[in-house]
């Protein structure tokens, strides 16, 4: 148990590193153990339409058992699908796989992992969360196919990596309210974010639908809102619809850049309407005016401190989900509930 | 490499768990791994004359391993080291250890883990940080006897983990500031931590040299500044000395609480002098005029905000070393330089 929940806990943080950047699909980690009990490889889902973190895993663990670089050139999910489904050679039979969720079961984007698992054979298979959506079953498959199976470790936490996705399926809208500040709370003294935080924003902003900011920011800022920073599996030329939260009927300058693109730009007075995957990037203040519609609060935290502040207070009561480290900051994963 | 990487960075997050509470010991995380890989067990030093790291772990290695229930009556160090080594009928002969730090080699307050080791002798031993103290040279009497040696695992990352014990070593002395705070950055409305932030810092209070607050705080607050609810293995009845931190000769109330209990009570005007372990409970006013003296910054940041909050700034640049959730709330333990 200790030994099945370890693992499962270094899948869980691998997976925290792509949280919403999956949206509309799951963050899933996934690990392959070797017989002797060696961590091959550690991996997760990145984007949807990518290989799932299963498969990202079992290619790693094939090249360190097999040394065959034909695999290293595949990248789409069905040409690894395919090619691990040919060359396994019983290469995985005394291996033990760990995966945050139940594999899913249906073709989807990309083939379904309970039929690539089933093939190749493993000696066992280690579960987090179960599914409950249409791609449930996949644990079934498994089982029938004489794998040995062991669901529900760390299912709490596994479930908590899985609550954007969840809302997203329930809701058809994910929305993600991301404030970057400085230890004081200090939300407004020039750029406050490390290079590897920009990077996981712009990240953030190459795959959501609605990229939000107030009124009052588009102008103070005169913000580009692009992707530019994104990093492959991420595209950088993605330019995300915005919409601008505002309560008074302002002209907007024509002359502000994000006019210079063409996207769909939407004025809102709150988020209610907003749908798909949401971000709103700003302060307290906005946050407060729109925290009923809220699902999640990211923070990145700087450990800097630079002016004296006055910050708005109201009554907030989060859930801290996860929090690591990217760059030089701290990223806090809060559920609004 | 992955694998070592990977079960070492389980051995660094659990040392962190007890961080500062090992003064004037290092935080070491240790873990064994059975012949098959399995992890048998992850533990960390928690407080100075307890066992090691690699001994706790050894005892509930040994545990699983025999079921011998006679080692679980055992707690001292010398009681486990000397069951350990009469009774491992080399049970551990085709296990692994991983350790963030080179194992002692000197009798202390408990006898050298080199020594364990050598005794039980593991197949494999892997290691964080080396040694750089006296207790150096526990690499080299494990590499005579025939076990096989990994080190330098992660060395950059238990390195970080060593800081409070090396800048303790160099300076006699080790300062930690501790805010609490709400995600605004406001510190000062009502009880901001959540029970499990409270014994923790209970337990820090149990093993440190000095408690310091500002004598503002000790007029508006009236706290008792004891370590009540530390848990065990730490004391929950020490009673800290305390340090004042005042500019202004004022005359304290004797009805304070914290002068109801016999102990030492110091009044200063900088942190400069302070010797050995000294946690210093403020808020960002008194962080500014302390800050040349403070070594580490821990902030207990609550998922919560309350009020308007207006707080002073200041140049600031830290180094955030790791965070966690505790209870409720997060950790962000930050390096002053």
């Amino acid at each position: 148990m200790l030994n099945d929940e370890l693992l499962m806990s270094l899948c869980i943080s691998k997976a925290w590193e792509f949280q919403t950047l999956t949206l509309p699909n799951p963050a899933v980690g996934a690990m392959v153990v070797d017989g002797s009990g060696k961590i091959l490889s550690l991996q997760a889902h990145q984007k949807s339409g990518c290989a799932h973190a299963e498969v990202l895993a079992l290619k790693e663990a094939y090249y360190k058992l097999s040394s065959d670089t034909r695999i290293l050139e595949l990248h789409t999910s069905e040409s690894l699908h395919n090619f691990l489904s040919k060359n396994h050679k019983n290469l995985f039979a005394k291996c033990s796989i760990y995966v945050t969720l139940e594999p899913c079961s249906l073709f989807g984007k990309t083939p379904p992992c309970a039929t690539l698992l089933q093939t190749i054979k493993p000696k066992r298979i280690i579960i987090g969360a179960m599914e409950n959506t249409k791609n449930k079953g996949g644990a079934n498959i498994l089982k029938e196919s004489g794998i040995a199976l062991t669901t529900n470790v760390l299912s709490h936490k596994c479930h908590q990596l899985l609550l954007p996705f969840l809302l997203y399926q329930k809701n058809k809208k994910f929305t993600l309210f991301k404030i970057a500040q400085r230890l004081n709370g200090d939300y407004k003294s020039g750029n406050i974010s490390s290079e590897a935080s920009r990077i996981f924003t712009h990240n953030q902003r190459s795959v959501c639908n609605h990229l939000c900011i107030s009124g009052k920011t588009l102008l103070n800022d005169n913000p580009l809102l692009d992707s530019r920073l994104a990093l492959p599996p991420y595209d950088n030329t993605h330019q995300p619809n915005i919409t601008i939260f505002t309560r008074k009927t302002i002209n907007f300058p024509s002359s502000l850049k994000i006019f210079q693109n063409k996207r769909n730009i939407t004025f809102k007075t709150t988020a209610q309407s907003l749908s798909g995957f949401s971000i709103i990037e700003g302060g307290w203040e906005l946050f407060q005016s729109l925290k009923q519609n809220i699902d999640f609060l990211l923070i990145h935290l700087s450990p800097t401190l630079q002016r004296d502040f006055q910050t708005q207070g109201f009554y907030f009561q989060g859930k801290i989900l996860h929090t690591n480290t990217i760059g030089e900051d701290a990223l806090l994963w809060i559920q609004n509930f």
